[in-house]
């Protein structure tokens, strides 16, 4: 078996640590990589900390992973040695009934690239804080030239879980769009949102990163601690998507929403959130939610942002500085993804 | 002006009592129309109690209004005396932008038929408790001439409550609905439902009613105070109509949808009731919420209910009757709407 060598969360209450361990031996429909770049997605910290009660140990963390093919099995035909790829949330999904490409990651049967179990239901997956992984050649995506693989590495998440709603709630030229929350995924949603031609507004607790919104394509910005901006903006968009998993008052932004308006929940917060019926029911308003993209949308999601030329804004870090950035994602202190250079593994 | 006979609230904690008022001289685009018979709406009981806490008095209820045009205004070309017609929720809509024919019931300025106040902002409104109405004719609905008055007076809010949301949401063949209730709501979406060509799944408290749910064309029946019901029918439904405005667990019901499923509420709980973020983004679902119809979406009901012979189940009552029936629908024993003969307010 091909040995790897990574970080890895030991139990729920400890830093990541140094970590070898063994990945599968090739199957002829699998591609081997070498890992260059993995992002820092906050669900990781979620479940290295067992926040969800659903972790597993010793646990390798990371879904936004890019690197270089190194090898491939037999049957493979999409990829070849040197190919430039990219690895997502999951790595397998249902086999036992139809596939549907367009929504394959709300079926049972999903395999997460870690903390979860093949298809054989035993061994435990492992993610991309490590120098390399395999994987079923369907479940890998190619990265376009011309985006740099540390940039590209967040797209395998905080890109995927934007677009994919954007594109399924048809942002486009003439919608009014509102992304709350400037962090890896709201200045995902701005770039991408802008770049499908939507009117951006980005609501933030504070004016603090406008500058930055602006330049990454919104037309507004507005401070959601100013209660003016509720009456401002009452029934202005035709989509909110809400990037933060804090509780906040949704019926507050569901007014925001024009008539027949969703506002999409991307954020999953600890407790229940109290919703009016009225909040909906005046403006025939949905709440909705949204999880990652299939293979498909996000290899779509790639090529969009390749012809766009859209990254998102990274700090690139060394490994061993995993546990610090964990702690920088919880106080929000980051423009805006830690992006894990895998060349430092050896630096130790 | 004309004078006009009916009962009203006189207080939002005393019973309805006989009440003699006036109606407004006709205008040139005026519709006078002789009240043959008036549903009772669950909201006329909240209103005329002042629950929702925009009550003014005295309040003729009522918005479930069916009669024959007695008088027309100069000006009106849809109606002539002697036509078969309906009134709804509302009497009037914006003026002041663009109209949108099947979205007018979300925009402001809706003149609501009672308990609410005319264009000019100060006369107030009075409903269809009584003996005549005058309304301006683009308000007034054609009721096609199969349909009893008696029967269709429900279809013009109960009716189009779940009509326009089975409309919006594509109800017909190969959707599988279901009706959360099956009281004077419930049972029209039922009819309506099956009459579109969906499947349609009762889930009520109990099965009490489940012999009339299945002869409406309710496929399936379950209660919902059987746990296993939830067990049985998770992941099962593309639509789900809420008619219940009691304060149910929405979560439990929102995992009863299919990916990309929508579950809209059609009842105001008195409290917000709280809501997992997890339950909508596991599954792309949807909480949503309707309101009545437009006109242009309401004639189109009834012209639906006329060719496919649907009618609420309905028990008439004498005008005298009304405060006992008031009390009969809080403990929801009615099947499944009553309407009151306008005929027995000379009885007194």
């Amino acid at each position: 078996m091909p040995i790897a060598k990574g970080y890895a969360a030991t139990d729920a209450s400890k830093p990541l640590v140094p970590f070898t361990f063994e990945r599968r031996e090739p199957n002829a429909d699998d591609v081997v990589i070498e890992i260059k770049f993995s992002g820092i997605c906050h669900s990781d910290i979620h479940q290295a900390r067992n926040e969800w009660g659903n972790s597993t140990f010793p646990m390798v963390p990371g879904h936004e992973i890019a690197g270089i093919v190194t090898a491939v099995g037999s049957s493979v035909s999409k990829y070849k040695v040197g190919d430039r790829v990219g690895v997502g949330c999951f790595v397998n999904s249902c086999l036992h009934c139809e596939r549907d490409l367009y929504r394959e990651q709300y079926m049972p049967g999903l395999v997460g690239t870690y903390n979860s179990t093949e298809v054989d239901g035993v061994t435990p997956t492992q993610g991309g804080y490590a120098d390399s992984i395999v994987v079923q050649e369907d479940y890998v995506l190619s990265i376009p030239d011309n985006l740099p693989l540390d940039k590209a590495a967040p797209l395998l998440c905080a890109g995927i879980t934007l677009y994919s709603p954007l594109s399924h709630w048809k942002a486009g030229p003439g919608k009014k769009v509102a992304v709350i929350g400037m962090g890896g995924l709201g200045h995902m949603g701005v770039k991408i949102g802008a770049a499908m031609g939507a009117d951006v507004t980005v609501l933030s607790q504070s004016l603090s990163k406008k500058e930055d919104g602006l330049a990454f394509g919104a037309k507004e910005y507005y401070a959601t601690s100013d209660p003016e901006t509720f009456k401002t903006l009452a029934s202005s968009f035709d989509l909110i998507l809400c990037t933060v998993s804090a509780e906040i008052d949704w019926n507050a932004y569901l007014n925001l929403l024009k008539v027949d308006g969703t506002m999409v929940l991307l954020g999953v917060p600890e407790n229940p959130v109290p919703v009016h019926a009225f909040a909906l029911i005046a403006g025939r308003r949905s709440l909705a939610g949204s999880m990652i993209g299939s293979i498909k949308e996000t290899q779509e999601m790639l090529d969009f942002c390749g012809k766009h030329d859209i990254t998102p804004e990274i700090e690139i870090i060394d490994i061993a500085q995993v546990n610090a950035a964990y702690e920088r994602v919880i106080k929000s202190d980051v423009r805006y993804r830690f992006v894990i250079d895998m060349a430092t593994l050896d630096k130790g």
